[in-house]
C-alpha cells in the first residue's frame, strides 16, 4: 500500500502540519458536493478530523468514502495542497479528548464539547494530491 | 426561480464580496471529489470563476454540473459560508479579460493569463447555503 509519505510531498508538508484551517469536501447522495473548513490533524499516515456521528459530512461519507482537503498558505496565496483520499475508519471520541487536543492546536479553549457523547474521530487515508 | 438574494444570506454576502479565496468542489466522474482554492466574484446572480476549458474541473462539471464553494472569514476563523449550486451556463474568454477582471479585484498584476486562448468563464447558480 502506498504510504503517506510517498503521497504528501514533502516540501508541501508544512501546510499539513501548521494549524491552518482545511476545506473539506466530500460527496452527496443527492448526487451533490459540500464543502467546509474544518480542523484536521496529520499523524503522518492518516489525516484526522473531529466530527459527530449525527451531521451530514458523516452521513455522506457512510455512502461514499471519497474526501478532498485544500489548505492554502496564509502567506503566499498562490500556494497551496489538495489532498485527495478515502475514510479509512472512525473512532468514537466519547470524552471528546481528540475535539480537545485539536482546540489546542488550534489555540482555542480547552474544553469538552458540548456534544462530546457522538464526538467521533474520523480518519481519512491519503491516496493524491496535487499542489502549486 | 429561486434567486441568490434568497439564497445568499444577506449577513455573509460580505464574504462573496471581499476579495478572499474560496475552495471550490466539484464532483470527480471516478465517484470522488476534488476541491482547490480559487478566485470568484459575485455578480448578484451567478458566482463566476475564470478557468480553462483543458482542466480536470471543467470536464468534472461538464459530467456532473454539481458545485460547492467555502469561504471563511479570515478575520473570525469560526466564521464561514457554503454556498452550493450548479453550474449554469459557460462563456469564453479568449483575451483574458474576465480573468484580468478578477486579477485586479485580488490585487494581483493586471496581464492577460498565458492560456487566454483555453480561458473560459464559469458561471455556478447558488442553490442552498450553510453557515455559521
Amino acid at each position: 500500500m502506498t504510504t503517506a509519505d510517498e503521497v504528501i510531498p514533502a516540501d508541501y508538508r508544512d501546510l499539513l502540519e501548521r494549524p491552518l484551517y482545511g476545506h473539506l469536501a466530500t460527496a452527496r447522495r443527492d448526487g451533490g458536493v459540500q464543502v467546509e473548513p474544518m480542523w484536521f490533524e496529520f499523524d503522518g499516515e492518516f489525516i484526522l478530523f473531529t466530527h459527530t456521528s449525527k451531521r451530514q459530512k458523516y452521513r455522506n461519507l457512510m455512502a461514499n468514502p471519497a474526501a478532498a482537503l485544500s489548505v492554502n498558505d496564509p502567506d503566499q496565496p498562490y500556494r497551496f495542497l489538495e489532498v485527495r483520499g478515502v475514510l479509512d475508519h472512525v473512532d468514537p471520541d466519547p470524552e471528546g479528548a481528540f475535539y480537545r487536543q485539536l482546540a489546542r492546536r488550534y489555540g482555542r479553549e480547552d474544553q469538552a464539547p458540548p456534544d462530546a457523547a457522538d464526538r467521533v474521530i474520523l480518519y481519512i487515508r491519503p491516496t493524491a494530491t496535487a499542489q502549486q
